[in-house]
């Protein structure tokens, strides 16, 4: 699994008064965690913190890479912050995120194709989230095309086909996982397919235990990539345990551990 | 989820002493305990107490019939002692075993028929388990067209494509959810599809959380039936929690004890 840490966001209380107080002993400790805990890239999010955004990202870039060099997803939705940042990074770079939209799509790809970097697109259009899976699917299926078209390799490629809450659209976790299966098969390799997996749970009650058993749902379907929470330590768990019965880990007795020692080396290397 | 409760078997001491000693309060306390905690029916197994085996069995049927009116799995491979147990409880009784052996399924299927009782069948023939998920899913079809022959109705049916330990038989989890997938399409309605769910992680670390991963990736195939450990809350959580992302269960705050309760209920009505 392509885990990608989602914890370096101004949404959290120390993370957004380290953005405001430019402490980076704060960021670096969080960066340094992540990777202990088997993240495989880190998000960047500078969230409702009250400073430039830009300058709070360059700022965070830089201190981030003093203490990794994993890939940073840039999380922000305006181009103008992508098109400044993502040269920097190069292949370290992954665009999160643009729209399903056609203009958009080639504007993006064409930015994450002439700096090697990756981009999450998200099966979202102007009517906004589709309801069906039937969407969902001709969505991921223009952005592979728009992928094919612009160079854009397909592992570059994240399709996100975007989780609601299951408190208010009860019916979209099992449409995301359909549309996850259909979009497994479309091309080969196919293109890495992700999710935003905390959205699924806001303002529910047991929001880790609600996280962790659609992950594991959502990785039988085909998920192989999620913005997600890497310090919960049981949703890792159930993680390394479904990649184990997929055949993707080896058994030992100490499979959670070796897991995350062989991730933290790749991580270090 | 159609629970089968695994814990009435004499593999556990508490249990097997119990057997031995005719002791009717340890064996009600296990039944009630099981129901408390969502199981649908209970398995009852002898195990290896040292005692007539068949009249064993009719002194646990009539023991814990004292105190829940629950379906029961009588888990015994012999032929005789299903003949004699399977008449006194009717269409309460679930025969657990057979195997996907014509002259076998004949006979074990007539006598289900006949009392209208559910049957476990396995998909295992003479050459054993078997390690593809072509030979499985034809020999759950072969039980499926016998099912149909004898006249036993699709949900008395509980096909089981028989889970093996990870740590021995590394890609048979995958062979069996690719089953369960082919087997939920065997007829409309299709057949219960059940799994000794333990055996997946015989002599293994970590045994639960393989166990309850394992159970929700399943219940994405298709699983809807398992003989299981009722009395291991966090298996429990994540199986309400699958069902509830597949919409089987309405989501509201208190999801698990909701599903708890009306399960309860069911079992006392």
């Amino acid at each position: 699994m392509y885990v990608i840490g989602e914890r370096i966001n101004g949404m959290f209380k120390n993370v957004r008064a380290a953005i405001e107080e430019g402490n980076k002993g704060v960021i670096q400790a969080v960066a340094r965690a992540q990777i202990e805990a088997g993240a495989t890239a880190l998000d960047v999010n500078v969230g409702p913190a009250k400073v430039d955004v830009l300058t709070a990202m360059h700022w965070l870039v830089d201190t981030i890479s003093e203490v990794t060099d994993v890939p940073l997803s840039i999380d922000n939705p305006k181009y103008d912050v992508q098109r400044q940042i993502v040269p920097r990074l190069g292949s370290r770079a992954i665009i999160n995120s643009c729209k399903a939209d056609p203009d958009a799509l080639d504007k993006y790809m064409a930015l994450a194709a002439e700096n090697d970097a990756g981009l999450v697109a998200l099966t979202i259009d102007k009517q906004g989230v589709p309801s069906d899976v039937e969407k969902r699917v001709e969505l991921g299926a223009l952005i592979g095309a728009k992928a094919m078209e612009s160079g854009l390799a397909m592992d570059k490629l994240f399709i996100d086909p975007i989780i609601l809450p299951v408190n208010v659209a009860p019916q979209q976790p099992q449409n995301v996982l359909e549309t996850l299966q259909q979009l497994k098969m479309l091309s080969d390799p196919p293109p890495h397919l992700n999710l935003g997996l905390s959205n699924l749970s806001q303002n529910c009650a047991n929001r880790q235990l609600i996280n962790r058993t659609y992950l594991v749902m959502a990785i039988v379907a085909g998920l192989d990539a999620a913005i997600m929470d890497p310090l919960d330590k049981d949703l890792m768990d159930a993680m390394i345990t479904a990649e184990l019965l997929l055949e993707k880990v080896i058994y030992c007795d100490s499979f959670l551990d070796a897991y995350r020692m062989a991730n933290r080396a790749a991580a270090v290397a």
